[in-house]
């Protein structure tokens, strides 16, 4: 593999101050979030179609337009998860060129933090940090855990006490340092904050941001390639602190720059859960001002309040002509139900969000059917299993013996036909 | 992607018996499982590294040698999981040249079951199924009711009633029908056995077994294109029916037969848990007769105690110069544990089993440091979770404030330093 780089460095849009290459996220002119800019005109005979092409089968293939020190040599296969053509979703929701972008099945943890973790811990190695962490709800816990293990490096994640038993163990079982603290995203991200001002550690969403956010550039590239070099005309995206959804416009417009897309108007859709909200309600509001909410949803991979990057999304979104939307914890629900019954793939809570958004935006008439529209799924229904579980009743144990069984069918049977459910059609055995 | 396929049927190795293509697993002379031939003279055009690679970025890649129907135009983006390169549970265990072939993260549910239910439900749908279904411990369930939710096919699984929660759910979600058997797999299956005579079903895993088998070859293709077309020294796979073992060698014999990787003496290591171990004792008393066994380990989808391939599993294993080990279910949960926090894997039981087993087949001196071993990781930690839950104590939650988290940190230290665990590092503030 090519190690050649692209030459970038952090700046600040606002104030157009650059601040070379360090731990740092803020721009202490104008107090907006820094952003890494790279010499896109050097990137020109780097970044091929070709080049890309012969690169692995990981979102390394994409490392001269991510922020990847000179020196690192990347090798874990992070990224290149398969794009879906949802044609029985599509034909539920009312689509008939839906894609689902499934990160579900992610390596290493199955959830799209494996990027934007991959992409910080480079930096936070080239940094000299002995000490990683992260503020987390969930995701970002078992990515950062996972990551560091194999990286020999130490790790502290903060995540707020109540968060699902399956993201605790899944931070655990790699060694990771946890803290469990009494409070919501939002107070302990605040606490992150403090920690990295204190002590010299490399936390991945607040020192280490800038470099952490461009990992979600993989994504729009992946989509772009996997639909044969072109753009979809509508994504829809998850939305927490709002960062994933821009990095893929930015990615979308970095291919249109060197000539490896066709240029297209396209809309960006974000999707949150009703009970945390605030920046699909400034898109609705068509302002920029985030009002700040205390998330209360069973979505809590997207439960940030107070979104970093939710100005700058809310503008975004509107500009392309896109939109956002909420949706009830129980359409999340039935959203998680929607795309495992029609397309064989299992998302946590943040996924149902996803799916529930886009069959609200095509009942709505913001998704026309014939518009190739890409879904992006972020993480694994495993890991919210609790949303999940009560939906179903375990059936009665049934005794090895083919007339038990018979007998059981028969009578699960008789409960569907009261219920209009489809038979097992038992009666068509000889 | 080319359609081209290669003739193939099935047949029987021990009375010579061919019976073309049909859903029949046992040939009616011998008894003995059917096998699916390829004409693999008229594989040599289609199976080339050139059509291989320009082919799609999963298990489809090799479909010229996997047995899929005229005009089946697979599109469920499976397989072609990462292989990783071990150094950090290499250098523990003491081995040099060590690499994890990952089906922890296989589209679309976690397990390398997805490989071979595409291939058997390809064939399914060919034979004009409208029910499908199988006798599962956990990951097959999983897999047959996403994927034959995906291709609009009805199913009716069973398990054994105790299976693990998360598989229950991950086979429930897909809307799959689910009946919880009063018994052990063995009693599960002979089950299965009576329904598939008894109705026009399709089971992958009874009377569409020759060809679900052969999915399991994909895992072989992959490894060795993965390590630049050629064959390990050593690889290291789990055992429940026996077949997996078996196929993988089958794969490579193909690829040398065909010219796309030299010739090499691959020596082939089974993985069992103690407490259902039947091949690995067939293997440590040079027998091929399998003593059925009560299984009795949480390694549950390893938990089949009269396992129909574990004859020839066997005895192949014993050809190529290999050895089959069993570890105790304290073992298991170490071998979890121990892959998690050196590479970043957080595999299921059945992983624990092969990784606790590589260590000991090191410390046996039967695998030597410098020589090139795969081991085949086959499914995801999230499916098992309550077997390693109890390792980890939740600490209590912490206000968020830097005082509170400062004395939190240093309590923790306290205690590592008294059992000697390496601190964060506090004292590094400043």
């Amino acid at each position: 593999m090519s190690s050649a780089c692209t030459p970038y460095e952090l700046y600040s849009k606002e104030s157009g101050k650059s601040y070379g290459n360090q731990p740092l996220s803020i721009c202490d002119e104008s107090f907006t979030p820094l952003e890494v800019r790279y010499d896109l005109e050097a990137a020109k005979p780097l970044f091929t179609k070709k080049i890309v092409e012969a690169g692995p089968d990981n979102m390394w293939r994409y490392r001269s337009l991510l922020p990847i020190p000179e020196g690192f040599e990347p090798d874990l296969p992070v990224g290149f998860t398969p794009l879906v053509r949802a044609k029985n979703l599509g034909k539920r929701l009312g689509s008939q060129n839906l894609y689902v972008k499934n990160d579900a099945v992610c390596f290493p943890t199955l959830s799209f933090k494996d990027r934007v973790v991959a992409v910080a811990l480079a930096n936070a190695r080239a940094f000299g940090f002995e000490v990683v962490g992260c503020s987390s709800t969930g995701n970002l816990a078992n990515s950062v855990a996972a990551q560091s293990a194999r990286l020999g490096m130490k790790a502290c994640i903060l995540v707020p006490a109540d968060l699902e038993p399956a993201k605790i163990l899944n931070t655990l079982i790699y060694g990771a340092r946890l803290v469990r603290i009494d409070g919501n995203y939002d107070h302990v991200n605040r606490l992150c904050s403090l920690i990295a001002d204190q002590y010299n550690w490399g936390f991945v969403n607040v020192n280490l941001r800038p470099y952490y956010a461009e990992g979600s550039k993989s994504v729009g590239f992946e989509i772009a390639e996997q639909l044969g070099w072109k753009l979809p005309d509508n994504v829809v995206v998850p939305m927490a602190g709002g960062s994933l959804i821009r990095k893929i416009k930015k990615a979308f417009d970095e291919l249109v720059y060197l000539g490896l897309v066709e240029k297209k108007h396209v809309r960006f859709f974000g999707a949150q859960a009703t009970g945390c909200s605030p920046i699909a309600q400034a898109v609705k509001n068509n302002t920029e001002t985030i009002t700040p909410q205390k998330p209360s949803t069973i979505a809590r991979s997207l439960a940030i309040g107070n979104p970093a990057d939710g100005p700058f999304a809310s503008r975004m979104i509107r500009e392309t002509g896109g939109w956002a939307e909420d949706v009830s914890d129980i359409e999340v629900v039935s959203g998680i139900q929607e795309l495992a019954e029609t397309e064989g793939i299992f998302t946590e809570t943040a996924g149902g969000v996803t799916t529930a958004v886009t069959a609200k935006l095509i009942a709505q008439g913001r998704i026309a059917a014939d518009e190739l529209t890409v879904v992006f799924i972020t993480g694994n229904g495993l890991k919210t299993t609790d949303c999940v579980a009560d939906r179903f009743t375990l059936g009665r144990a049934v005794r090895p013996r083919l007339t038990d069984f018979e007998e059981y069918i028969n009578e699960l049977d008789g409960v569907a036909a009261s219920t209009a459910e489809p038979e097992l059609a038992l009666a068509g055995g000889n």
